[in-house]
């Protein structure tokens, strides 16, 4: 396994790999790797005869009072896990290396993709302003560098996968998008690398998100369908403490909000528990 | 020589030429092709194995003032040129094919890529708001369908041309950007499909706008280098019917404004003769 930091390098290698008509893959991540990413890196190795992981906290993917300083950032354990893995090349690139010496980025220096706006300004687009223009830019860059044919990508962050997978349409990239579903904690607590964040309470409330959840599919399944019941159902099983941001009921084909449940609609909660705010969702 | 319309059968084409490990060369233009566009075609020629020229008048590079439907359209005669020319496969889409059957397309429905706003809201990008977001965008998609290696555009479009460097260089494209000089009427009036809207009179007082740049180049030679001179120089040139929309002296590396010409400096015009927009410039 190679850990490469620059993109010349990563390039001289994915050169020699399009020689060999090997096909690429590609498992975006900021590290902090979990059992959520070694499940898009297996799916990755048994998709393509290449895999590479990126190991990237994106500055411009983060709002000004975000957790950008205090990401957890773990490049030993996640190496380890990696090489356990199998996979060929980790790309950590510097911010510099990615963005140039500007420290304050924006789009008065550098090319952003904005993906349909439509998309963006909803659910974790509304209270974070600009996440996803910041997501498509570094994707779009790491798609480039790489070459990937295949990118993997988790159900968790179901918006980022919707709106990649309409960057990838609208802009005409030959690359598949893989979606792998959410892996979670025994107790339903979707894996994410914020949960490190978590003191012990935190934990024990965050956990009535996937309940809340579980419960909605479970009326669904007896053939309730009305949106609104599902919502006081949530709201009467989230805890307490659980500050909720949003609960929504979107056709994950279209990203409309529907009124009545049915197959794929994708049903999304965002919530803080303490300062830490969480995601979690599932798609019938 | 292919004429093709679809998106998926020019993939086709790119896939057996990647297979035989063919360089690929793209020039992209919006059809009424003049010696200009022959100019690069003819470099791609010399350049790539394989030519596609893309002919697609692209609406989201038009302001809703602009001339959008009344530009020329003479794909019969560009087929025949391009055939002449040795060309393998013009990509000539429709709006529907490029953009989906959205009417009125905008950034809520669709991915936009957005060079820095510093390059783009200036010269050009004052008087036409949008304009190289719609060019970049296109631009890209024509990219990932062609998978090129080279891409040839004029100089006569300097901001685009700059732009699109940077864009190729923030997203890490892996293309090469390749630039052909101007090429000009025996008069000197710089070659541009929308010179065919000029009367006579029109055409006879436009051409003080290239008289107004080699007046400046004759200058510069003589030792002068202050842009004041310049400027007013260009004025006492250009004829009274002229009506100059920029006159601007920018260093072609950084795209700063400059006060003294040296090696790099851009000049560059854009104004009015009639209702008829033209652009010029020099490069020093």
């Amino acid at each position: 396994m190679l850990l490469l930091n620059k993109i010349d390098d990563v390039r001289k290698n994915i050169k020699d790999w399009k020689e060999e008509k090997y096909t690429i893959g590609l498992v975006p991540t900021m590290g902090a790797l979990h059992k959520g990413h070694a499940s898009l890196i297996k799916k990755a190795k048994e998709t393509c005869d290449k895999v590479i992981v990126s190991i990237f906290v994106n500055p411009i993917q983060f709002g000004p009072n975000e957790d950008y300083d205090k990401y957890p950032r773990t490049i030993e354990k996640d190496s380890e896990l990696c090489r356990e893995l199998g996979v060929d090349i980790i790309f950590a690139p510097a911010p510099e290396e990615m963005y140039g010496e500007n420290k304050k980025l924006s789009n008065n220096e550098f090319t952003f993709i904005y993906p349909a706006y439509n998309y963006v300004d909803c659910m974790c687009g509304k209270s974070r302003p600009g996440h996803f223009d910041g997501v498509a830019t570094v994707v779009m860059k790491l798609f480039n560098i790489t070459k990937a044919d295949y990118a993997f990508f988790g159900q968790k962050d179901a918006q980022q996968l919707f709106i990649l997978k309409q960057v990838v349409k609208d802009l005409n990239l030959d690359i598949n998008i893989i979606s792998c579903p959410i892996v979670r904690e025994t107790d339903g607590l979707a894996l994410s690398s914020r949960n490190t964040y978590l003191s012990e309470t935190e934990r024990k409330n965050a956990i009535t998100i996937s309940k809340a959840l579980f419960k909605i599919k479970e009326l669904y399944e007896t053939g309730i369908k009305d949106t609104n019941i599902m919502f006081d159902t949530a709201i009467s099983i989230l805890n307490k403490d659980i500050d909720l941001e949003y609960l929504e009921f979107r056709n994950f084909e279209t990203f409309e909000k529907v009124n009545e449940l049915k197959k794929n609609t994708l049903i999304a909660i965002a919530a803080k528990s303490g300062k830490t705010r969480l995601i979690d969702n599932i798609i019938l």
